[in-house]
């Protein structure tokens, strides 16, 4: 059971993240799709099958509710186009289906689109009046996303020992990584003592440790490692992919959970080492995109993806082990904080990132020597979580 | 380019379709699901990738807006569930998911669960305003769903120069159907008469002639045709499973549509068969399952699924060879119209209704020496279907 070697990436595509007022649903995923077609350098009638990732179609008009909401503004029509939504993680989850497609031979180029439209009409109802409506035992009390994640940053303070600090060197990292991503929702850096001292939102987060709500498209093609050559791309390989869903901050399913991190993230990242082959993740993962809706997320994600030993997370950053000079620079796009998290688009982007260091294209924000990348995306409540890990084909 | 032969189903179950008042969402699923864990013989913990097919979660409280709504109630955490809508067509999109991580060797027992909760609370928006909302040039207008295939009925009606009574014979075959089926929603036979005087809903459709608002749950659970075999299961392969979508009835994008029919459906057919190796699907189909969700669309559906020549669906029922008694019997549970049509469950009881037959395990509606079924899902304004195609093992 593994993606390794079965799938190459071809072609990436990406609007700006942000407050895209000009732009609306059609508009962004046609930006990024035209992108996508032309890095791969193959015609629209090429694709034979698409799969579109919205997670919140009632934000959009209901726009992303089908996959004709890919067909129709991109004339993608007579093939098959599957609408996927999995929370936050609803980006990795549409490439995860497209590349099994491929691998079952049933597409020759596949492409997957992610978009949302935020920034223009609140849904119908609030994300967590959605949450509160299912009875969940925990966020169906009314809790909001900051305030779970911030009980999260609360209790990992406590049993760990550490003030603030990390969290908002956290966010420092992640506005000064934004700020050389000319496609980042938000384009300054911060400091220290700007995050310390921002509004609060959810003690102990403040404004610049939440990500912002944003309008974006991220896209990717996708084809056989056989083709790519044939097409001499700078194609990278997919060498794991996979998803895991747990039961997140549900303690009537899990009494064992410390509530000190995501078993979906462990789960999915110890399946995607085994399908990789990867043994020490921290020496063979050259840079990592992961899912940093708060800070804390970034803290116990480097812990659940095997980064650091468990308990580590806040010094892995108060180290500098995750900056871009350090031996795994984490979010050197910016991450959710700094580029901006439009949710179906979010986890296309992080492969965007991810394929466009690789390629050595990545311009101002460009690292060195990387060969290997892992990117992380988490959604719902602490549920479901995704890992992809990509490799230069040479 | 071809599932066919590479995924076996082992397992399926359906719950009632109806007012299910005592049941809610989670209820259904676990109903469903439950029974196709046991017709398939193998244990919850078998199963190592899921897929979730539900339409519309903003008619279910948000229950089934990511794979979190399925392994909550069923357990199944530690492994991936994939949420997958497009329209009337989610449930068999899901399998066609599904069925490609088998093809692909990333599922070894991949579950499929559709479940729908329509009759507790109206959607947010009704399903035409989120139409209307996307500014789509013809049902953008707010046009109803029934009043959509009113006029797709009185044009086919003037062009093949036939009356309503084509239209109430299908109502009174499904309906008569349906009255042998214990699962179907509705289970009383109707006559003719009846169908013509009864309250019109949208000339000239009445209200025999359209699908009810249902709840209800269907579930299958599949493998590859080697371990279904080494079990020992009575299992069914899957000849062809295809999707394809088109422009619909949006006249931007297709002028030369004479909406006499549907392209998806022709597009789906037309690969399916190919998929299959089906040269004559009249004589090498043994009976269907096809989206009736009003009478004309049966009647469009046998035409566009090559059932008989171009503009003689009408003559199809007329003469009788749709009939359980016909040559090519054509929604022996009911169709939409008396089973119901909870609309991301709908494709998935399909496949459990052609998985029945073809076991012949059908009870008092089982139909005699059929080795290969058809299943056609349609859905959104005519823009998504997929078909499926599947044997006996033996």
């Amino acid at each position: 059971m593994s993606l390794k070697n079965k799938v190459a990436i071809i072609g990436v595509g990406c609007t700006k993240f942000g407050e895209n007022f000009d732009l609306d649903y059609k508009d962004m995923l046609v930006e990024s799709y035209t992108e996508a077609l032309e890095d791969a350098g193959i015609g629209p009638k090429e694709i034979d099958a698409a799969w579109l990732a919205t997670a919140f179609p009632d934000m959009a008009h209901y726009e992303g509710n089908s996959g004709s909401s890919l067909a129709d503004p991109l004339n993608l029509f007579g093939i098959p186009t599957t609408h996927v939504t999995n929370y936050c993680a609803t980006g990795m989850d549409a490439i995860r289906n497209a590349a099994m497609a491929v691998a079952s031979g049933n597409a020759r180029f596949a492409y997957i689109g992610g978009v949302e439209k935020m920034r223009d009409v609140p849904p119908r109802d609030s994300l967590i009046a959605q949450v509160v409506k299912t009875g969940h035992p925990v966020v169906g009390k009314g809790a909001t996303a900051p305030g779970m994640f911030a009980m999260l940053e609360t209790r990992y303070m406590a049993v760990r020992g550490v003030d603030r600090t990390p969290f908002a060197e956290i966010s420092v990292k992640n506005h000064y990584n934004g700020s050389l991503n000319p496609k980042a929702h938000f384009g300054r850096p911060v400091t220290i003592d700007a995050v310390l001292n921002a509004p609060m939102i959810a003690y102990p987060l403040g404004l610049y440790e939440c990500t912002p709500v944003s309008d974006g498209s991220a896209s990717v093609i996708i084809t056989t490692p056989e083709i790519a050559k044939s097409l001499k791309k700078d194609s990278i390989l997919i060498k794991a992919l996979t998803l895991s869903i747990d039961s997140g901050w549900n303690p009537q399913f899990d009494k064992s959970n410390q509530f000190l991190g995501f078993k979906s993230t462990q789960n999915a990242a110890g399946m995607a080492y085994k399908e990789a082959g990867i043994k020490n993740p921290h020496d063979e993962i050259d840079f990592a995109e992961v899912h940093d809706c708060f800070t804390i997320t970034e803290v116990v994600n480097y812990e659940d993806l095997q980064f650091c030993p468990r308990g580590e997370g806040w010094k892995f950053i108060h180290e500098g082990h995750s900056t871009r000079e350090g031996e795994l620079p984490v979010n050197v796009s910016g991450g959710l904080q700094s580029s901006g998290h439009p949710i179906g688009a979010t986890g296309v982007r992080m492969v965007y990132e991810l394929v466009t260091q690789l390629r050595g294209k990545a311009g101002k924000r460009q690292l060195e020597n990387v060969r290997v990348g892992l990117a992380h995306n988490l959604g719902g409540p602490g549920s479901v979580a995704s890992v992809a890990i990509l490799s230069r084909a040479d």
